[in-house]
């Protein structure tokens, strides 16, 4: 860990988790075992899926978790909490253990990413600094793998950390971006901590310095022949920023032996100036030169960009990937799924008065059906104990549609959630940042339809259930309706 | 500073500006005077002005800025930097010279709210981390500031860490929103780092975790008879939520000499739950308990709810406040307005293919106009050695409209930027995030127009220009049509 990691998250909590949690203690139910699920109910911008990133921080975060003496002071400042609770609080550690998705998996709607099983005090105090950091890598994660797509082949780079909400949010915002398919970061800081490719040109405030644009492109080529992309766009592109690279090109990297990198336009017409840019290079000799854009670039932008022909070879996107500024909130959440009573888990449901807003309860297995062709076929939840037998016709219920009678034939399943932590300790094999975007592009590739990685109205990939399983909740639902 | 501010965020940095500061240090320009301007170029949500938040951690962050060796390391690794500059970045502290508004500052697009005179080296190097804080900052303000103006005087609470873009945007994001007028945040870290009020009541997890609502509710009160506000949504508001908040405030509160603090509501129809609710508490003799709403709201849904006559207290707001989700990026930037030659700052302007990005160039003075009244009628900008007569009619020029006479009269004119470091140390007096607050609720009170505050086609502020400024501007930009 960096000197940036060491700082002590642990009081990222409401204060609603920690006076619940008191309240556990001072009745003596803060060691049930109990089981929460994370989940999200909706895909931002109404895509197909989303990409579950941010459990290597999470997974640090629980293994660091306790509490420093001014936490513990400040808690007592507030009046309201036990002594002995404070106490507990002051040698605490968590004992939970995780079951997850890898990190990278493709994930849907009302499916547990992750499932902690934990005493009730470490399953409470976790929550909001669990959500905060999946929410936020899961949301840009996903916004970057939209514009990636949309940039078809063409490579895409994070820009954005000025406009970044604060210091995480551009740093670990690029780590989640490199998931999405990002090819590297402006920000250093995120560069070193995970080993992201550096990206980086010059600003205006370069070529306004120096006596002329010539003066300018002319020195930086000198410093950086292997870097030399230049900014073209500070006074005029076409009359005087590509007239002065491709000067640059033959008079400064050519007799050194070296080719012009490329140039980078940031305002006016891209589509235009890139078409126009594309043929003075091409006309001076300098096809190889590459053609970068930026400015407030976003999927639909560049999309459009590709649709008028614009000759772009590499994107810098930065405002509106970095708070995935389209659609900012990604909205998992960490809800009670069962309770241990007399050794057993005992299945807990919410319902709400906002229907989407009811819980799929209890301790479950979420698994993945593969067809032939290694399709993704839908995603099923079972009960913990079912092992189902899917060389079989495998009958299952489509809750949205629970009259229907279908089965599964000839496909395979996976169960997505393995266990990552046990009682405190990580298990498993730790993935590289760069394993885990591979994963990525390997799913998308291979595994998820095309028709679900559409930009508008994808196809929604199916959530269904075990018959015992949906059994189960509809007895739960029953119950809950004469249970106040 | 706690352990989290501990950590050195120095490396929070664009390649391409430490690229360009090894540049200019190869070429002995390093130590060159520049002057760079912080501005923004438009309010977020169209509205009629900004809150300039996130100084504080900016100056801390000036103060603090150094390279670790591992810093160094990571730099050496890009393959790209002068050894000796290397070594000068490592030996390195920030020695510039910082003017600002300050923190709490309405302020309104294309005036400099901050102004950083530096050599280049140092100005250079600062413009992520510098842009960053304040980006994000001014955004939380800004939007929490329409959220409670759309409260009228009901209180509003930061519900939203869990959706923020991580950590910071977290804790920051609430220090802003108390700028902004919230009056408290849920989340115990910021409580804890800036003394905000914290705030929480309970989950569903805790009505579900209990065998039934009423013990569940029973419990807490007992535990909390203070701050006994109950979550009435878990299973029915009205059948079931409001009669067991109702029975604990008689059974359990009322015989401990205690009135039950509250009742929340966080889904549904707020609208009209929070009347139905409001109706049975005071036929119970509960008129003094407070109706808490919480559930996706933000400026929008609040005025519906208050227009519908919904009988709400108190508001709770999470993932649109911390997110900004309306508006989520707010665009100040830092640009070069001057070079040192000879002695003399030497004024510089960035032209741009998008007329909006044309910079006000040059050393400069900002002053806010004030009527008899007390209200802000202009901000002006003047040249830096121009001590304008308000005592006697002042002649201006409003760059928008050029041609048109007018004068000030009558007003009082105040520089809005003072001197917050020089060299490197900080002067002036730090205010407390209460003083901040206060700052704003004053200026929005008394200077403010109330036309200006209008959440839809709010009145524009004017940014006028003394005549040798606007003139030193224009030679400028003609000069640069003929300077390639």
């Amino acid at each position: 860990m960096t000197q940036f990691d060491k700082r002590n998250i642990s009081m990222l909590i409401d204060l609603y988790e920690i006076m619940m949690a008191n309240g556990y203690f001072v009745n003596h139910e803060e060691n049930t075992e109990v089981i929460f699920d994370v989940f999200y109910r909706k895909n931002p911008d109404g895509a197909g899926f989303a990409i579950y990133a941010g459990l290597e921080q999470v997974l640090d975060y629980l293994e660091n978790l306790h509490f420093d003496d001014d936490d513990i002071a400040y808690l007592r400042n507030l009046n309201c909490f036990n002594e002995d609770f404070l106490n507990v609080l002051k040698h605490y550690h968590f004992r939970g253990t995780v079951f997850s998705m890898p990190e990278g998996t493709i994930m849907y709607p009302y499916e547990p990413v992750m499932t902690v099983k934990a005493p009730l005090l470490d399953a409470q105090i976790i929550e909001t600094a669990v959500l905060t950091q999946i929410n936020h890598q899961s949301l840009i994660a996903t916004k970057t793998q939209r514009i990636v797509n949309a940039a078809q082949g063409r490579s895409v780079a994070d820009f954005g950390a000025r406009r970044a909400h604060n210091v995480d949010s551009a740093v670990y915002g690029a780590r989640a971006a490199y998931i999405g398919g990002a090819t590297g970061s402006a920000t250093l800081l995120a560069g070193k901590m995970f080993n992201i490719p550096a990206s980086g040109t010059m600003a205006h405030s370069f070529v306004m310095f120096h006596k002329d644009e010539f003066t300018a492109f002319k020195l930086f080529a000198e410093l950086y022949p292997d870097r030399s992309v230049l900014l073209v766009d500070t006074y005029d592109v076409l009359a005087s920023g590509i007239p002065n690279a491709i000067r640059v090109a033959h008079e400064v990297l050519e007799p050194m032996g070296k080719r012009l990198q490329g140039i980078r336009i940031d305002s006016g017409d891209l589509a235009y100036l890139s078409k126009e840019a594309r043929r003075m290079l091409d006309a001076a000799g300098l096809q190889d030169c590459k053609i970068v854009a930026s400015n407030s670039l976003d999927e639909y932008t560049i999309r459009s960009l590709l649709d008028q022909g614009g000759c772009i070879d590499s994107f810098g996107v930065g405002e509106r990937l970095i708070t995935a500024k389209s659609d900012p909130v990604f909205g998992a959440v960490y809800k009670l799924a069962a309770v241990k009573e007399n050794g057993v888990f005992v299945p807990k449901i919410k319902i709400s008065e906002n229907a989407e807003k009811i819980t799929n309860p209890g301790e479950k297995r979420l698994w993945r059906l593969y067809n032939e062709t290694g399709h993704a076929v839908a995603d099923l939840i079972t009960l913990a104990d079912e092992e189902p037998d899917f060389t079989k016709p495998y009958a299952y219920i489509d809750p949205r549609k629970p009259w229907k009678r279908s089965s599964f034939v000839g496909c395979t399943g996976k169960q997505l959630q393995r266990p990552v932590m046990v009682d405190g300790k990580r298990v498993g094999r730790k993935y590289s940042l760069d394993e885990i975007r591979s994963y990525v592009a390997y799913q998308l590739k291979n595994e998820i339809w095309p028709e679900e990685q559409r930009f508008e109205n994808p196809h929604h990939h199916f959530l269904d259930m075990s018959p015992a399983y949906y059994q189960m909740k509809m007895d739960l639902l029953e119950k809950a309706q004469n249970f106040r």
